[in-house]
C-alpha cells in the first residue's frame, strides 16, 4: 500500500473537485454573470485560487512527494505521480507573494487593455505591461532554476512540458523557409477562382440549431455538455460537464459555425478523457498542443475536408433556405480562402502560422531579456513584413496590441497552436495509411471509425504518457511536420 | 483596534466569497447541468461545504471567539459580532461526524423519494426516512444543549434564531381557532360569484416576456440578476448577483407569473441588503420569516392587489391578446379563489395557514420524540380533517410525502411561511398608516414610496438588529398577528 502516494491522490482529488467549482464559475462568469456580479466573483475567484495554491504548497506535501517518489508504484500510479510531481515542482518553485503579484499586474493589465486596445493607446498600455514582462521573467528564471531549463522553456512548460526550444527550432526554421512561398504561390492560384460569398441576414435562432445539429454529428454529448454564447468563445467546464460557447453574427454564420467545430474537438477532448481516472492529473489532456491538434483536426483536416462540406452543404440549405453560395465547391473555395491579413484570429490556415512564427520569436526574445517591451512594435513590423508582406505602422490595436495572451501575462502558449496543427495532419496522415477509405466515407458522413481513432490513440490515454511518447505510440513517430506541409500542399496546391 | 474581531470578520469575507461559489454551481445545477454533470458536481460542492465547516470550526476561532466578546466594539461590530457568534455556537455544537451523517441520510431520502413519491410508495419512504428522524434528533439534542432552548426550537433558531415555542403557540394557538371558520365563509360566498377561466395555449416566450416585464416593475435589478427556468422555482445566486428561476406552462400562466413576483420579493430583499457590509453575517437577510414576508409583500400583499391586478390587466392583453378572463374584476378573483386541497403550494393565501399549522403541529411533536415517524399518516389525517375537512386516506404522495423538506432534513422551517405572511401583513398596514394614499398610488403604478419603505425599513437593516427589534424598529410593534387576520377579513369578507 503505498501510503504517501494516495496521500498526494486524495489531495489531488480535492484539488480537482475543487477547481470543478472555479471552472463552472468561470464558465458562467463568460456566459451569463450580469455586469454588477463581477467584483464579487472575481473575489470568489481568487480565494477560491488562493486556498487552492496554500494547499497545494503546503509543507506537508514535499514529505509526501519524497516518501511517494520512493515507493513502490505500479505503471498507473508512477504515470500519475511523474505528473502530480511536474505540477507540484512548478507551484514550489514560486513564492505565494510572486503569484500574487503576477495576478494583480496582469488582472490591471488586461482590464486597461480592453479599452486601450481600440483606443490604441500604446502608451497606456506599454505602462501596464512593463512591470507584467519583469514578474514574467522573474518567474521564467525561478522555474529555470527549479527545472533546469532556460527561461523560455520553463515557460513553455507549463503548457507542453518538456518542450525545448531546440525542438521548437527544428520545426519552426524550416516552416520559416517554405511558408512565404506557399503563401504567395496559393494567393497567385485562387486570385483566378471566384467565390460566392453568402448572403444573410441569417437568423441567430436557425445559426444556433445548424450549430447544435453539426455538434451533434461530430459526436458530442449533449448529456455530458452544453452550447451557449459568450463574447470569446471557448471550451470550458469540466470533463463530466462540458460548457462550450459561440457567439452569433446575423451577417456572417461561418465563423460561428467553424469556431463552433473548433471548439467541439476541444470538447470532445475533454469528453473522452479516461472516466476511472478522473480527478488525477493523468486524466487530463496529455498538453495544450494536443489539444489544439484536436480542435485543428476538426476544424481543419475533418471541417474543410471537401467530403465533409458535402455533407454540410445540404444543412446550411436547410438552416437558411438555397443560396448558390452554399454549392459544395463553392463553399469548399470560402473555408480554404488564402488572405494575408493583421489579425490571427481571423486568419487561415496556410497564413496562420506565420502569425505564430512572429509572435514566438518576439516573446522568446521578450522573456529571455534581449529585448524590451517598447521593441515590440518596430520588431513587430518587421517580422510581418518578411512573413506576409504587410506593416501595423502605429495602428498597435492590430499589432502589438491584438492578443490577450500578453497582457494577461501568458508567454509561451503561442507555439501549441502551430505545434497543435502540425499534429493534426500527423494524426489524419496516420489515419489515412491504416485506412484510405476515410476520404470515401467522410463523403458519406460516416465519421464513426474516424473518432474511434482518436479516442483510443488520444483522447482514452490522458496523461499516461509524456507528448513524445503519446506522439509515437498514436503515429508511429514523435512530431513530423512533414505531414502538415503535405497536408497543405495537397489542399491548396495539390 | 479589537484585532480578535478582525481576524474573525476576515474570516467571515473568506467563507462568504467561497460561499459564492457554492451559490452560483448551486443554481447551475438546477437551471443548467446536463444530467451527467450531476455526480462530479455532488461531489465538489461537498468537498466545498466540508473545507467550509472546517475553516468555521478550527479550534483557533474558539480563542478568537473567546477574546473578541472582550474587545471594545461600536455597535456595527458588536452587531456583527452577535451573528458571528450565532452561528459559530450552532456549527460548534454539531461534531463533523453527525454533519455528514446528516447530508449522507437526507441525500438518500430525498433521492429516493423523487421516485417514491409518485409511487405513493410510504414502506420505501419509511425505511430512509427514521434515520432522518434519528439524525434530526440527535441534532436537536445537541444544540438543545449547547444553546439552552428546547429540542425544536433549536432548530428552528436555524431559520429565525431566537423564536420560541411559546412564540409560536401565542401565534398559532388563535390563529387554529378562527381560520377554519373563515376558510368555510369565504367559500360560502365565493360560491356565488362566477369566475372565468383564461383560455391557454399561452406561448412561453410571451410568458417570459411578461414575467420579465413584470420583473421591470416591481424594481428587480437586471444588471445585478437574471430569470432563468428550473424545475423547482427558487430565489438562489448572491446579494451582488441574483439568480431567479420559473418554469412555464403553456396551459396556465397565473402560477408563473405569480411564482415570478414571488421571487422577486425575496430577489429585492438580496439586491438590498446593505452593501458596504456584504461579506460579513451582520448584511444577510434578517431570517427566513424576514425573508418569507418580503416574497408574501410581494405576491400577496401588492401582486393581488386590486390596484396592482389593474395594472397587470393590459400587460396580459399585450401579451396574449385579449380574453375576457382577463378584465381586472375577473382576474382578482381568479387570483383571491380559496379552495381546501391537499397541497400545500398549490393552496390560497386563506387555506395556507392550515397546511403550516398541521406541520408545525407534526415536526414538533417527531422532534420532541412524542410521536414517530410511522404514526405521522394518521395524525396527519386527523388533522387535516380538523382543519380542512379532508382526509389522504393512505394517498401519502398528496400527504406527508408531499414536501421535500422533511425528506431533505429540514425540520423547524415550516413556521416562517406563516409568520412571514403575517409579517408582511403588518408591513403592509404599517405603509398604510403613514401614507393612507397608498391604495390610489399602487391603482397608478406609482410603486416607488412602498418599495422605499421596505428597502429603508428593512432590506437594507441586513441583520443589524433581532427579528423582533427590526419588527419594532419597522412597525412599532412586535409580530402581531392581528394584522394578517385583518388583511384577510378585508381582501375575502370586506
Amino acid at each position: 500500500m503505498p501510503a504517501a502516494y494516495e496521500a498526494l491522490a486524495r489531495q489531488q482529488t480535492q484539488l480537482y473537485r475543487l477547481g470543478h467549482l472555479s471552472a463552472i464559475c468561470n464558465w458562467d462568469q463568460a456566459a451569463n454573470m450580469p455586469p454588477k456580479g463581477n467584483d464579487a466573483r472575481s473575489a470568489a475567484m481568487a480565494e477560491l485560487a488562493q486556498l487552492m495554491h496554500q494547499l497545494s504548497t503546503d509543507p506537508k506535501v514535499d514529505t509526501l512527494m519524497q516518501q511517494a517518489l520512493q515507493e513502490s508504484l505500479n505503471d498507473d500510479e508512477s504515470a500519475n505521480l511523474r505528473e502530480i510531481h511536474h505540477q507540484w515542482r512548478r507551484q514550489k518553485a514560486l513564492p505565494e507573494r510572486l503569484v500574487t503579484q503576477k495576478e494583480i499586474a496582469a488582472g490591471r493589465c488586461e482590464h486597461a487593455w480592453r479599452s486601450q486596445r481600440p483606443a490604441n493607446d500604446w502608451a497606456g498600455f506599454l505602462e501596464n505591461f512593463r512591470p507584467v514582462v519583469a514578474l514574467a521573467r522573474e518567474e521564467a528564471d525561478r522555474l529555470s532554476q527549479s527545472l533546469g531549463v532556460s527561461r523560455y522553456e520553463a515557460l513553455v512548460d507549463g503548457f507542453e512540458p518538456g518542450l525545448t526550444e531546440a525542438e521548437i527550432e527544428a520545426v519552426f526554421g524550416p516552416l520559416r523557409q517554405w511558408l512565404p512561398g506557399l503563401i504567395a504561390q496559393v494567393i497567385e492560384r485562387q486570385s483566378s477562382e471566384p467565390v460566392i460569398q453568402p448572403q444573410g441576414p441569417f437568423p441567430l435562432e436557425a445559426q444556433r440549431a445548424l450549430c447544435e445539429r453539426v455538434m451533434h454529428l461530430l459526436g458530442f454529448d449533449f448529456t455530458a455538455g452544453r452550447l451557449d454564447v459568450s463574447t470569446h468563445p471557448f471550451c470550458g467546464g469540466v470533463p463530466e460537464d462540458v460548457r462550450l460557447t459561440t457567439r452569433f453574427n446575423a451577417q456572417e454564420f461561418l465563423g460561428s459555425l467553424y469556431g463552433t467545430i473548433h471548439e467541439t474537438g476541444h470538447g470532445r477532448y475533454q469528453q473522452n478523457l479516461p472516466a476511472a481516472w478522473l480527478g488525477q492529473p493523468m486524466a487530463q489532456a496529455r498538453s495544450m498542443a494536443f489539444h489544439e491538434s484536436q480542435s485543428l483536426f476538426f476544424e481543419m483536416q475533418l471541417g474543410a475536408h471537401p467530403g465533409f462540406v458535402t455533407q454540410l452543404s445540404p444543412l446550411l440549405i436547410e438552416a437558411f433556405g438555397p443560396q448558390e453560395a452554399f454549392e459544395p465547391e463553392n463553399l469548399q473555395r470560402l473555408l480554404t480562402r488564402v488572405k494575408r491579413g493583421y489579425i490571427r484570429v481571423d486568419s487561415d490556415e496556410v497564413t496562420y502560422p506565420a502569425h505564430i512564427l512572429l509572435r514566438t520569436k518576439l516573446e522568446r526574445a521578450l522573456i529571455a531579456g534581449e529585448i524590451e517591451a517598447e521593441d515590440l512594435p518596430s520588431l513587430w513590423d518587421a517580422e510581418l513584413e518578411a512573413l506576409l508582406g504587410l506593416r501595423c505602422d502605429g495602428e498597435h490595436h492590430q499589432g502589438v496590441m491584438q492578443d490577450i495572451h500578453w497582457p494577461a501575462g501568458l508567454f509561451g502558449y503561442f507555439p501549441c497552436y502551430t505545434l497543435g496543427a502540425m499534429y493534426a495532419a500527423q494524426w489524419f496522415a496516420t489515419i489515412e495509411k491504416a485506412r484510405p477509405t476515410v476520404h470515401a466515407e467522410i463523403e458519406r458522413g460516416q465519421l464513426e471509425p474516424t473518432f474511434d481513432w482518436l479516442k483510443t490513440n488520444i483522447w482514452q490515454q490522458g496523461s499516461r504518457w509524456t507528448g513524445a511518447e503519446l506522439a509515437h505510440r498514436a503515429s508511429g513517430e514523435t512530431l513530423n511536420p512533414q505531414y502538415f506541409k503535405n497536408h497543405l500542399n495537397r489542399r491548396y496546391y495539390g
